[in-house]
């Protein structure tokens, strides 16, 4: 693999490649041609070549790609083969519901504390893990060597809790607030997952094609 | 507002531009110029007056933009005038989180039924609303003019599902099981949910960052 600026355009097509050909591996398929992987994807063969070129190839003339080998070499991309201690702050349902997917953990995001304000939530557990009241968190992150802390909360304390996080060595955020974090950390990487904009553009998509059917009788 | 087909880059922003109008509107600011926006936003003030010139313009020169009546027109745009039946398959964690935000109600997403096979969720009320069995769906999308299915159900169970409520009628479908269903549904409008993608992007600028700071030591 070298190691030239790849776009963020590619960047943000590689998990779907890896869950593409996840699921070609979980259906034992040994080879893909770029032609058929293609058809799957909904995307042109040449674009998937010329993605995975970025990384070095992958692809034989006359044989395709190997499955398992392209699944594990762009999970390898993706950091997936490094072990992540994550916590997640706001154990309401959202947080919990992130706590019960095993695929995560599968894939090296390990959950070692839950978080809350919220006295009924507190001591509870979810999958064996005990939500913890948050005045416990500074000294929970710096003892459990924190890399990931996932926020669930209102906005509001969204900016405050992350500038701590990053204070305290925790070095990337997945945020759920209502907020863009990336405008105002600048020691940390954030990922920021905006529920409602996604909502937004469905209902702008659902207008449109209302609109041109109507035309279109 | 001209008819013109609009960029899906600029379609991509526009929830985003609704979302610090909203803030700044909760913060009673009446005004506000391109260059104050741009600031706020991390955008250029040209990219501000570019994307919405597309629908207009809405800003006056000396003035700026009048942020209630830009907020009002770009969630015009986005169609949150209308009001939109949803239904959530899938009552777990997710699904009660997402039938918990009280920010969709108020732009018009009215959820009316919650679906599930698990007996033990089946029965439950989550804001009012009965979680009810599954094999009542078909006859429910129908009687209640259901616009919006909300799916959080396994990937197997997906692709089936989506299929039968755009028979029944519905016109829309965010998805938040980890397969692209926009790929094999022609007649309504998809927007996927991949949680597990963007964890992975997360990681991969995780370990980007990590390489370059390595670099700069």
């Amino acid at each position: 693999m070298n190691d030239k600026k790849i776009s963020i355009a590619v960047i943000k097509r590689l998990p779907r490649y890896y869950r593409y050909l996840g699921d070609l591996l979980e259906n034992d398929l040994v080879r893909i041609s770029s032609k058929e992987l293609s058809e799957k994807m909904g995307v042109t063969a040449s674009q998937i070549r010329q993605d995975l070129n970025n990384f070095g190839g992958f692809g034989q003339q006359g044989y395709g790609y190997n499955v398992e080998h392209l699944h594990h070499e762009i999970g390898k991309i993706l950091g997936l083969e490094h072990q992540y201690n994550i916590i997640i702050i706001g154990s309401g349902n959202l947080g919990q519901a992130l706590a019960n997917y095993t695929d995560f953990e599968r894939r090296g995001f390990h959950v070692k504390g839950l978080f809350d304000i919220n006295p009924r939530l507190v001591g509870m557990t979810v999958r064996g893990i005990e939500i913890l009241d948050i005045d416990k968190i500074e000294d929970f992150v710096k003892l459990m060597k924190i890399d990931i802390a996932v926020l669930t909360i209102p906005k509001q304390n969204a900016i405050t809790i992350a500038n701590d996080l990053v204070k305290w060595g925790v070095k990337g955020i997945w945020n759920f607030a209502p907020v863009d974090l990336k405008v105002s950390i600048k020691d940390a990487v954030v990922e920021n997952v905006h529920l409602a904009d996604s909502l937004m553009t469905l209902s702008y998509n659902l207008i449109t094609k209302e609109k041109e059917d109507a035309l279109q009788l």
